[in-house]
């Protein structure tokens, strides 16, 4: 099977791409000294995450109790639910962990403290940091840090830290991501140094996003970072520079279906069903639309965007506008089309087609969705 | 069960909010007297389109192949997919027609017209009319039509001309709506009159859009509508009155997992994969988020939206900011989150948990995605 024989809109993945972005996270936070919990809410795909894990247990990062299901099922034990622990859940992860699975929640507050360790069941459990005022946590070193362990300790495990530097991905340039990167790091380790005064030995000091996974000068302190969208890239990525737009490992593949030739419009089958809603590079220097179009070997072609999108119809078009000589784009052409969010655009679709730097399909990856 | 029960997040559909909206549109076509050809791209369930068919046979609109293979395997052989039919899915169409399914395609071009022609397995073909600027199809009239049907004819059977008024979401009144339906009505009419004076029959004249088809006041001279959202309605279509708040009947059961005193921010469980990236409502006079935020009765929470969404994790504040009393939503609080789209949200879920005006679970109904 080619590329040329599947229907489209299909998902595709290159996976010497994966590979090399695998390899080079990897090597990078060999040298800093840290290990990787890789975040496989990104590839939500048992196949996929392979070359990303240490080893057959993991560890790994999920963001949902359906990864952790079925992370669970194929062998991996070292499990971090890195989303606060709703009290309705709890139940699911005591059964999990009566199963054995090492799986460990997070929580940002007394209250949610308390319902973790009302339940007696010595759930290991992070406590959540807000390095950057972009989401949840508690304020980096605040006296609260302590009453939380406290409370976790009636019934639970308080583990350490945790924090997601999120408005990494609004930096405007590399060295104010690995400023951000900093700014992470400070904020768990001196949480971690807040608990450990009071007593607590905190052994987990933990940060994650991909930006300052690539950026960070000095993790001292930390034990491990947890990034998921570098398995793929995309690009948000490419725009912010944590990677070039040839190392983006996911795209659509979609077809063309007709024209609107006094727009400069060319029509295909690959809408934001395919794409996702996201639009992720709206805020970026340079907006791509719904997506970057790239002939069936992927390579951009000239300045193509998905313009627009309905359900299932994509509206492609010059960065901008102007005319387009449609003729090279007859009707059935194939596109393949790098997405803004490699998370959000691998959540529309139940499988991957693996490529390997041609257009031969070598598998199909399944991956799952839900919660 | 009952909704609090549930693991969150999880898809909610109210089924007695979708049979009134079903009804609604089914007796306000009767009395235009036009046929009902609902589109199932949006509800993507066997179950839950019973109630939309007019028989166990259809009529139906699909948006994918996938719709038509799920709702033929379970008895519809009257099946229209709407969307410019890419050339390399004619063999899965024919198979499809082999097989007992009486399946019509639409194209828009003499390209197009050619490739299905050519394959001489008679399928009959629609043509698609541009009665907007909105995305395909050719100009209403233009005597393009008569060579596409022209085309169409040497190998297939040019059956019809079909449009779809997707600017009517960008209109700004109720009039500015019945007034798109008009155009989309002439636009149809006018080229169903030129293939007639060219000497096709033209027998199917096929409109359709949940505003148009809800404000129509004329459709003579069309044969049939397609309509997919009004089944559940959503914020969009809210924000456009074409329906009421209190019509919605697909929510996303979310709960409270922590707060941002300060910010006046509440963070649940559901973030944008559980509501999609669509923010359809953000050109509309009121922004709603990423969704308008209810109890667990479903009735609006003052004006509470989910203000801003990560993968896993919501931002429920105040629309505009301002202070909240937190207290009144601990952690572990449900909420029921209306969506921009239902479409859209929908597609992020693999099933419905079913009420019926209460917080009683009576039925799980499965939906599919893909292609």
């Amino acid at each position: 099977m080619r590329l040329a024989d599947l229907e489209t809109p299909r998902l595709v993945l290159d996976a010497g791409r994966m590979d090399a972005n695998v390899a080079r996270l990897k090597a990078r936070l060999a040298r800093l000294g840290v290990r990787l919990r890789p975040h496989v809410k990104t590839c939500k795909s048992i196949e996929a995450a392979r070359g990303l894990l240490e080893s057959r247990a993991g560890p790994i990062t999920v963001s949902t109790l359906k990864e952790a299901e079925q992370f669970f099922a194929h062998g991996v034990t070292d499990i971090f639910y890195a989303v606060g622990i709703a009290p309705g859940k709890l139940d699911h992860v005591i059964a999990l962990r009566n199963r054995g699975c090492d799986l460990k929640v997070v929580v940002d507050s007394v209250e949610g403290a308390r319902a973790v360790a009302s339940r007696g069941a010595g759930i290991p459990t992070l406590i959540e940091i807000d390095c950057d005022g972009h989401r949840a946590g508690v304020k980096p070193g605040a006296p609260v840090l302590v009453d939380i362990a406290r409370e976790l300790s009636l019934g639970a495990v308080p583990l350490g830290v945790m924090t997601h530097a999120g408005d990494s991905y609004g930096c405007r340039s590399t060295q104010a991501i690995a400023q951000m990167a900093e700014q992470e790091r400070r904020a768990v380790v001196d949480s971690a140094a807040v608990l450990r005064e009071a007593g607590f030995e905190a052994p987990v000091v933990s940060v994650g996003s991909t930006p300052t996974a690539t950026f960070a000068e000095n993790l001292s302190g930390v034990t491990e970072v947890r990034a998921g969208v570098f398995v793929f890239m995309d690009l948000v990525m490419a725009g912010l520079g944590v990677c070039a737009v040839d190392d983006i490992a996911v795209s659509v593949l979609a077809t063309v279906i007709g024209h609107q030739h006094d727009k400069g419009w060319i029509i295909t089958d690959g809408g934001w069903m395919a794409m996702s809603r996201d639009r992720g590079t709206s805020k970026q220097p340079v907006d791509q639309g719904y997506g970057l179009v790239c002939d069936e070997d992927c390579r951009p072609i000239e300045d193509l965007i998905v313009a627009d999108a309905n359900q299932e119809h994509g509206i492609v078009a010059r960065r901008g506008g102007g005319p387009l000589d449609a003729a090279r784009f007859p009707v059935g052409t194939r596109f393949r089309i790098l997405p803004n969010h490699a998370c959000a655009t691998g959540a529309q679709h139940d499988a991957y087609q693996v490529v390997r730097g041609s257009t031969d399909i070598i598998a199909t990856w399944p991956r799952f969705g839900g919660w």
